[in-house]
């Protein structure tokens, strides 16, 4: 069976909304309120396996999770000058309890910098405390005035892991910003979804932040979706709040942070990399549900029981070597009907279970990935099925990258650049020269959003478009979620 | 040794203050908002293990966890009237997003029937969906007006499980309550919380339910601890919505529903239940750390060093046996301030490690609960500290339970009642007639709070002291948190 990704390339919207509605993933649009959603069983199993990776990383690098308060008063946001400029106008605010007027306003979180910073404040008095590295996962708000897009940009951001840490100095923090870049890598790694790294430009850091560095995926359709970001708070949030610490030398003076975040636009990223016309295809190792176990029934009843003995039976088997099965015996849907229910749920494998496999003692198993399917003997079922799942797993990431690494140009014509933006999205890298009139020059005449220049400077033998001096680096540019 | 209880007893709430900040469970009281707290990381670790529990007995029984919005609509909420009377006055509502007034009021949830019930008409359309079985652990929102208390009475409650179930008929709806009663028993017997289940009077009941069952403990101040409700909901909300089903005989009807909570009350319970004055004892199966290990420095450093890599080697072993250990090598601490602080955060066994275990390959192994000291040759230490964990598991429960059962008294004078409410706490039943006029009496004249009366009617040989007829059951007083 051929494989098309022809709608969700071209029609991405409908398909995202079609694949979180269908296989009851994530309820959008039909709540009386605009741009929250809702997870459903199998969405929020899905959310589970994904923060079970996060969680795992974090606590491995000695990060320690807490539970801060969802109200910030609102002297307490206002405390960092910028960082309230940045999120003044999309904070909600509380302003009652019951009828009465509050005395001071509450900000539902945007983010959790001054909460935590001020706790801090009390927790830690030396350096022989530091670092210190927590981390959170909670719902933060976002009163988004632009059009909302399930999972995308939400009001209510549901799955907020948002991690602060304290340091002694600034490389230390600068260290720390490093740490948190290779423990996201191997995030997305082990999700599947290729990743660009940026240092987003002056004019695009995190509001409070010294700078700030961002993973970016492109979508199927060609659109940037950030996925990730990671700053360096400096001392701008410790002077704010008036935290000091005793330091080695034994002077007091302000720690250093950073903080850094990602939310369910991972989920929505690994549900679109893999895509294709029959929904998503999950990872292996992600899938709540590695393996649905489909009976065919037999014209009489009597096999027709055996049959679904025979399933239950390889579901034992399975689920005795670790691998999470589903048998489906909804008497009500027809076989076919289970298989386009169970690939738009993306369980990777899928055993078709009928007269024939009963008889001879076999098992049918079918990728999800390329539709291919084989028969094999019972007794190697178990193998097979775990070589799949590394077969699966390195295909789906191999082809992942592939696309995305096609979809990385370079150019040096600003107007071509646009028209390819326009035309197939992507990322593009043009020459640049470092200035940040420049740079927002460039996002003009492109008509598009400037992710940001690569870690590592670029050696480019081009001149910057719009100043026409050598070009210093690269700067990437883009159309954006 | 001997245990002391005088301080957990006559000065609780000092105590439990204490065990929260100095044992860096919860940080309560220095967050510049009222009735709000901190889950630090030992804390928080605490209650990812008691959430562990609910979620495992949950997901057992069928229930599936979800994750519905935070923001509810006023006309959402206002939807069924009993509802909103019941929490009108204790809703917090975002009015504001950015400096903009909001068209619509959103509350902030204080429990989730309406947003739940609004979802639900839209994804059950029929008895063969029945029954349903949601369920999410969130943070809910009360504007308490009375004294707030930490992890008690809080404006945030940040550990919410509620459950959700809809089904066909009010019988399966009851037969569901009576579930919701048996998991929340499994669920306390695991934690080693004793408890008394009432059937609460008509005017205690859920906003918007027929009937409410609850879980009592009593605190070692002699306060009774609502720990847990369990709601029949007939179809109020269902009407309301405009919910209705197909039924098995092809009519259509609203369905009926239940719902069921738990919050962090259940672990201030589970940390006050068997705290002496030295702090909490956590139950072994239920402790993040089930271990620690003390090393006791030598006179050279040479001896030091072996002796901690002695206690390395034991920590390794434990791991490996599935046992949670630590080892405290803070160079900066004494073991006695070692002794001290893990006493406090209630690790049930410690192994202190020095000299003479290092040469004799021993280990000295102290119970928390008893401070009992043994020593064992290291060979004998896996299966030595799986007896111990069974044994304290036991004794801590037994102890619970007799002394809950020792505060539960039957009295027929109301004078006497109240005095021995004032002096004493507990729970006392009297003799009732069955009238809700004479229970309101009862709470008036005893200046105590009625919890409600047995599941099943006691018989009872006396009169009713309000009205003087044949009393037909018990009704169940107490001082409340």
């Amino acid at each position: 069976m051929k494989i098309s990704k022809e709608k969700v390339r071209k029609q991405f919207s409908e398909w995202f909304d079609w694949v979180l509605s269908e296989a009851e993933i994530y309820d959008y649009g039909r709540y009386p309120l605009k741009g929250v959603g809702i997870w459903m069983p199998y969405g929020f199993k899905i959310r589970e396996k994904v923060l079970a990776v996060i969680r795992k990383l974090l606590n491995e690098t000695g990060h320690e999770e807490v539970l801060f308060p969802l109200l910030i008063p609102e002297d307490l946001l206002r405390k960092e000058s910028e960082h309230i400029v940045g999120f003044e106008e999309e904070v909600y605010w509380v302003t009652k309890g019951g009828s009465k007027d509050l005395d001071v306003k509450l900000a539902l979180r945007p983010t959790s910098e001054t909460p935590i910073t001020y706790m801090e404040s009390l927790w830690i008095k030396s350096y022989k405390q530091l670092p210190k590295k927590y981390y959170q996962i909670v719902s933060i708000f976002r009163y988004e005035t632009k059009a909302t897009r399930a999972m995308l940009r939400v009001r209510e951001v549901t799955s907020f892991k948002e991690a602060h840490t304290v340091h002694e100095t600034f490389e230390d923090a600068a260290k720390q910003v490093r740490e948190a870049i290779e423990i996201y890598k191997k995030f997305f790694d082990t999700l599947g979804i290729p990743y660009i790294v940026s240092k987003r430009p002056d004019w695009d850091k995190f509001a409070g932040a010294v700078y700030t560095y961002a993973f970016d995926t492109i979508m199927p359709d060609g659109k940037v979706l950030q996925i990730g970001t990671a700053h360096h708070l400096g001392q701008n949030f410790t002077k704010a709040f008036d935290f000091k610490i005793q330091k080695r030398d034994g002077t007091l003076d302000y720690p250093y942070q950073t903080s850094y975040g990602i939310s369910e636009r991972a989920i929505a990223a690994l549900l679109a990399i893999n895509g294709d016309d029959h929904g998503p295809i999950l990872n292996p190792y992600i899938a709540p549900i590695q393996v649905v176990i489909i009976p065919i029934p037999a014209k009489d009843d009597e096999t027709t029981k055996k049959i679904i003995n025979y399933c239950n039976d390889l579901k034992a088997e399975l689920d005795k070597n670790g691998i999470s099965t589903y048998v489906d015996t909804d008497p009500e849907r027809t076989p076919g009907e289970k298989f386009y229910i169970w690939e738009l749920k993306g369980v990777p494998l899928r055993l078709e279970i009928g007269q024939r496999e009963l008889n001879n003692n076999t098992v049918f198993i079918k990728r999800r990935d390329t539709l291919e399917g084989i028969s094999v003997p019972r007794s190697a079922m178990v193998d097979e099925i775990k070589k799949l799942f590394e077969k699966i797993d390195k295909d789906l990431k191999e082809n992942a990258w592939k696309e995305f690494n096609s979809r990385i140009r370079y150019m040096s014509d600003l107007q071509k650049a646009k028209e390819l933006l326009n035309a197939e999205g992507g990322i593009i890298e043009v020459p640049w020269c470092g200035d940040n009139s420049c740079g927002l020059k460039i996002q003009e005449i492109t008509d598009s959003r400037v992710l940001g220049e690569p870690d590592e400077k670029k050696e480019v033998n081009d001149k910057c478009p719009v100043c026409g001096r050598q070009a210093k680096t690269v700067l990437r540019i883009a159309k954006t979620y």
